[in-house]
């Protein structure tokens, strides 16, 4: 038998190092992660109710953390989304948007340095900052990440199609003119090429040590981790550990290896004791690529929603979010608050306690108070763009479509007046218009529409130069 | 501070209790309850990935138990459905087909008296058994539950559209004709008619507090609850307390007030110390009701699967089935087996250790070890019938409809030939045919269609018998 003062001195020690450990955390700035997967629709994970594909770490994220089923991001497509979630500002503000809807290896611009990324705001409070992964927001040496406020980047500037294999057109001939015109596919350390053609089979193992060691780096100091990996995004490539084992074929195996990535993560964390202390994001940049009538296994799901990847229907914007930080975010709870990809920037401002900018107006807003669970309301109107095109918009439940236009089609849009009217909390499907039934609506979101409009000052549009 | 023989007395004690409390339940019988929900679609729960219905109960008894991904019913509609999980056997084997659908209330017919259903197999063994709810398998008296091996009966003998108000027939027409034509709607208590036309926004609550009871006078001995809600089958009603509250509307509500009930259940069985002995599956009879065009709030999702109730589609016939039981049941699981709920009989029979009838097919396997996590693995086919007429088969992931119609339209059914091809597992939504690139998994799905239908002696159709 143990004697008892000593079983008493021992629970009094352990008490004092959990009160230590508890204070050391919360003392400190908190450190922000953000995973940002590439194409991933609705309803391709577990939690979201995909029916072969497994993401057990995902879920227990979710089961530790908040899961959001009404959660936006500002642009249907790569590269305007990523510009909107680091800036939390919409692509028309920033520039992010033209005929070309995505930065090319050929495209003379990248995001304006005026703009403030999460990074840049962050550093500005001493964090440590990292990018691994998919930047896309410009790849001319001045338009790389290191300009943008972060300390060490090491991933592919753009998607992982834009190289000589692999490359996804929407048409084939198209595919074929940009394998021949795409420079090798560079890998980059910070401002240097390391490495071209990298084999992909390997890169979520590579991002995810890069991603452990610079949490391990950065341990005693506040950071912010940007992981944007560059799947599922076609071309589809797993490691030899995770290939073949999915069910859902190929497109499974690659979801459940950016599954364990994301547990290796959270691991890490709660190893180093810094899970009390940091808020972890996952997302996708935009709704699956469908590739219809191409490639029936490569294509994603977008669950009960309707349309995918390039459409302005919530296929398109609506996309799987889970928000996880022990004591920062109310742990097992789902949320149908609206929220989105631009509310990151100031939430995470807010815990850092730093200022935002008001010289520039922001499109996003602090969600702390609905990540801790002290309210369950969002934004009040989410806007849908197609490059500087405002196609829809959700206000409250109702959603109004002033134009559609079937993602990835020759066709040309097509404008509705009355704007065909959903109700998305009744009907996420957007099956049944009920304009009809509530002229109301459609009036008050017709002044939302017009007075967005008229607040927005045009930008240039900056993804349509080219390199000569 | 309590001297320290006295702490290990109590804990030596407690230790005692819980050792003698998991002995007295483990050496008992197990308990059984199926509750059985109405036309609720394979999306429709939040652990299934609704966007806006809140289902906090299900998904809690989904983590403390297993939840499954390919589940299915034996029939697209309500009466053939019923009959194939109490019978453990396909309709085509126990006569409910024919022409119209489903029993209504001027048929003529029942069950056969020959079928053994599980509350007749358990009765053998002394179990407690009762009905809460809709039957659906006859409506005059010696076709009521009573004659089925069930010791208590109380609900409705039917939908509860088929009374005088709130009908709804396929076409406006058609549901004036069946309002004009019906009796009032009749609440049984055992063989007697107790009430009509109750006030159905009451009967969850009232269906919930009879489950109870149940349980609670039966607790010393092995039961089986048979809860067959009536919803969210329209017409919907939600008691006062959850009218409104839902951001789905009225279906959310009623859902949401269903969720609740099977809260309610599981706490009673914590609460009574039967959950270590009791086997909980919770599934819908068949897919979401969709009344297309008709009334967009009232019809369930499928979420990501295709088509609803009354196809032969994944959305007919997929169901969401959540099992529960904390030492029979693996926690915190999902299962891709596929499974059907023609396997709840032999299931049930294997635990409580009672043999299975030898002088008839059965159409279900004993699934207890997918339950308990020794295996992931069901069944080998999947019979998709519309009455008398084998549309599609499953094996393995793969599909072949050799006959396809649109659910509750007036067009004739589609015969293919070669059949049409998915892979369920790759492609739950039923997009991408795929029978060109897999000549022989079609010739495979042939013989196991034709083998089947080769070792199926025909029955009298039920259904369509009138009372005169």
């Amino acid at each position: 038998m143990i004697p008892r003062f000593k079983l008493l001195l021992l629970f009094f020690l352990l008490f004092l190092s959990a009160l230590y450990e508890s204070r050391a955390q919360s003392n400190r700035q908190p450190n922000f992660i953000v995973i940002l997967a590439d194409d991933l629709g609705y309803g391709d994970l577990g939690c979201y109710g995909h029916p072969t594909i497994r993401t057990p770490f995902l879920d227990q994220m979710a089961t530790e953390g908040k899961r959001f089923t009404q959660f936006y991001v500002g642009a249907n497509v790569c590269t305007p989304s990523r510009a909107a979630l680091l800036t939390g500002r919409l692509p028309i503000r920033n520039g992010i948007f033209g005929k070309r809807v995505v930065f090319f290896p050929n495209s003379a611009n990248g995001l304006p340095h005026s703009e403030i990324t999460i990074a840049k705001a962050l550093k500005t409070k001493g964090y440590a900052t990292g990018l691994v992964g998919k930047w896309h927001l410009g790849s001319k040496k001045e338009y790389l990440p290191l300009s943008y406020g972060f300390d060490s980047y090491f991933g592919l500037p753009y998607s992982n199609d834009m190289g000589k294999v692999g490359s996804f057109g929407p048409t084939a001939s198209d595919q074929a003119a940009r394998v021949n015109t795409n420079p090798p596919l560079p890998l980059y350390r910070n401002n240097e090429v390391v490495e071209t053609e990298p084999d992909q089979r390997q890169l979520t193992k590579r991002y995810t040590d890069e991603v452990l060691k610079f949490i391990t780096a950065n341990r005693s100091k506040p950071f912010f981790m940007y992981y944007a990996s560059p799947f599922p995004h076609v071309p589809l490539y797993a490691s030899e550990q995770f290939s073949g084992k999915s069910k859902r074929g190929l497109y499974g195996d690659v979801v459940e290896e950016l599954d364990w990535s994301v547990g290796q993560i959270l691991k890490k964390l709660k190893e180093l004791k810094l899970d009390k202390n940091t808020v972890v994001v996952f997302l996708s940049d935009n709704g699956p690529w469908l590739m219809k009538n191409r490639l029936e296994e490569v294509g994603g799901s977008a669950g009960p929603l309707y349309e995918a990847k390039g459409s302005t229907y919530e296929g398109g914007m609506r996309v799987p979010a889970i928000f996880w930080g022990p004591g920062l975010v109310k742990a097992n709870t789902v949320s149908t608050a609206v929220a989105t990809s631009m509310d990151i920037l100031p939430t995470f401002l807010n815990l850092a306690k730093i200022p935002l900018p008001t010289d520039r107006p922001l499109d996003g807003q602090d969600i702390t108070d609905v990540l801790n669970g002290r309210k369950d309301k969002g934004a009040e109107v989410v806007y849908y763009y197609d490059a500087d095109r405002l196609y829809a918009i959700r206000k409250g439940p109702w959603k109004a479509h002033f134009t559609t236009h079937p993602s990835y089609s020759p066709e040309a849009p097509v404008p509705h007046d009355p704007p065909l009217l959903y109700n998305l909390e009744v009907d996420p499907g957007e099956r049944y218009e009920v304009g009809k039934k509530h002229p109301d609506v459609i009036e008050d979101l017709r002044k939302a529409f017009e007075k967005h409009r008229a607040g927005v000052v045009a930008v240039e549009p900056l993804l349509d130069a080219i390199v000569e």
